[in-house]
């Protein structure tokens, strides 16, 4: 076997471009999550021959052995981000290289290889310059985005436990709800309802110390499906995942959970759990967030939110440990003003209700304005309303 | 949507058989895992139309939409199990209702339809009768083995995370390596040597409670792969999975485990972890070791092994919690006389080195016979030469 530091690494100068001559209709209706576009981008990897020169090829399902390790051993990483369509005609990525380098983590610990992020974010820039054009039409699609969702699986034909020999890299985009991410729903309770969120029962188990909870791999999920079928049976939109005894409050469904608080010395507070327990997702938007809020909010400040202008009184922004209990003393002292997650995939949403095993948590949609300040902040940026180090624009 | 309760249940009685016309060379030389039969048993469910007819199809790759549930949210479950030749030319299956039933739970614990565990042993037994004649001759095969991995995965073409509408139920068989289960390596190290066990490190962890360590979902595995390919780089065969700041001793890769100590009161004691605390496989082979350790270690005997007559001292058997400090201290004081450890892969397999974090843990290959006692007796079983209500003959 060749030493690994000799074989080709991702080189997205080697692309090579293959364009459908049959595209797929573009779907009517309803936006879903079902539909995808035109293309794939593909690369493959084997620890012999390192990574293969990448393509973009006409879209089409993957052929896999019935023993391929990704099926029985859970050997996949994803990301996932979006693609805007600006008010200004402009295509836009939004932190695209923070996911990519998230993909190397998560690769990483899924004992795959680890993509070079600068490579990865170069190949899905020109995927969506293939798609942008007929999947966002500049004139009819201004406020509009797909979804991204680059994904490393494990394809070995052997059924021997071991650490990946062959991968393939790949990337789709899908189209997604417009509700999660239309910067017009802002602070409308109509097509952006409150999420209510289930608190997780105790014998299930989102993360642990020491597991995978930090990064995307795709073992988090499939275990996650049972306590989110119990909340949606009941009526709620995801799971709260509590951990540890003390029931301490971690993420949410998929995205990353916000609380605003006044403390009970009055001081008003944007908490969200800490990175260092290793139990919660590195989201960029949680990042995004957090760094809009420590330099937006440090003061109190007047804002133009939705053509009216608002008060947002200046917050403390902690990352730190808090407990389920701490949230429902909150609430029961009327000193709990806003809850959001944020995510990529559901973006920056109220949450109005938490069920914490028969007792029920409400909160105001819009008591305070902050949660719709950082949702119009984010998608002035992704839509090219607001000028921004994080936004690059692809289509120039 | 149609009642679940009146959609078709999965029914061996559908079952239809579509023999290949071009059968694969029979692999010669050092058997791997790498070799499939020729054929493939599938099934399909949708919760909209339930279980379809069963086939048994020449054996192809899976055609999978690159955005299947599978590939980026871990929806899999699947067991393994074996198809023996025994001494007397008759086919044996060893406690398959076992595994079907187990992957019942695995795959309600996925969220997954679960199929009926009649059912899915009839279909196993059908493909084993399609590919037993060839795949081991009766003339040739005799103490030889095929490996059976029955699978489900979840194949609905939607990123968004929810459980599963449409799934895939396929069996495959495959060759293994011969020594992981000849009778004739019983209690001989060149064709049997004893495993090298890695303790897990702290930051990695394999299962906790309220997880999937309990059940056979793909979820637990490729998190697992981190520890595992740092044990294989120093030189060891398996991780041995600790738990917690006690450092409890849960089980070892991708098998239980198992030790024959005195305790400090002089008692012979025969123990593994116990199921209670889910963090374990509730392994076939555990569980047989533990019911016949029970009937035949339970007064002092002479046995018969590989042609000498060897007294097995009575044990006491216990499934309890135990932590690597009890075992270090137990060889320290001359206390620990057998590790062993015992799965479908692995079969049963002595291990003779345990290193916790730079101490190094010895233990002597044959200082009793009980370990290659429970090793043959079982083998005995799957090969025919004891009859067994454990075994079934699937070509009578």
């Amino acid at each position: 076997m060749a030493s690994t530091s000799s074989l080709p690494a991702l080189d997205a100068s080697r692309l090579s471009i293959s364009l459908t001559e049959t595209p797929f209709p573009i779907p009517t209706g309803k936006t879903t999550t079902k539909a995808h576009t035109d293309h794939l981008l593909i690369v493959s990897w084997t620890s012999t021959q390192g990574w293969s020169a990448p393509q973009i090829v006409p879209y089409r399902p993957l052929s896999l052995p019935p023993t391929a390790s990704v099926l029985h051993y859970a050997t996949s990483c994803y990301e996932g981000t979006k693609l805007y369509r600006g008010y200004d005609g402009k295509l836009r990525v939004f932190r695209l290289l923070d996911n990519c380098r998230r993909m190397k983590d998560s690769a990483t610990r899924a004992s795959m290889p680890a993509p070079d992020p600068n490579e990865l974010s170069k190949l899905v820039k020109e995927l969506c310059r293939v798609e942008g054009p007929r999947w966002l039409p500049s004139e009819t699609s201004k406020g509009k985005f797909l979804y991204i969702r680059p994904t490393i699986i494990g394809i070995d034909a052997d059924l021997a436990l071991h650490v990946a020999k062959e991968v393939l890299l790949y990337v789709v985009l899908v189209t997604w709800p417009e509700n999660a991410n239309s910067p017009t729903a802002i602070g409308d309770k109509e097509t952006l309802p409150g999420f209510k969120l289930w608190a997780s029962p105790e014998d299930s188990v989102r993360a642990w110390p020491g597991g995978t909870g930090n990064h995307k791999v795709s073992a988090n999920y499939g275990p996650a499906l049972k306590a989110h079928s119990e909340a949606e049976k009941n009526g709620f939109d995801q799971v709260l995942w509590l951990h540890g005894t003390d029931r301490m409050v971690t993420e949410a469904g998929g995205s990353n959970f916000f609380v605003i608080w006044k403390t009970k010395d009055g001081v008003l507070e944007l908490v969200t759990a800490p990175l260092d327990s290793g139990l919660i997702l590195p989201g960029i938007t949680r990042r995004s967030i957090l760094e809009l809020a420590r330099t937006r909010f440090n003061i109190t400040s007047k804002w133009e939110l939705d053509g009216r202008t608002v008060l947002a009184t200046a917050v403390n922004v902690e990352e730190k440990d808090f407990m389920i209990v701490d949230l429902i003393e909150a609430s029961e002292d009327g000193r709990l003003l806003a809850v959001f997650v944020a995510g990529t995939a559901n973006f920056v949403r109220p949450v109005t209700e938490i069920n914490v095993h028969s007792h029920s948590i409400h909160i105001d949609y819009d008591a305070i304005p902050h949660a719709a300040l950082l949702r119009k902040w984010l998608a002035d940026m992704m839509y090219g309303i607001e000028e921004s180090q994080w936004t690059e624009v692809i289509n120039d």
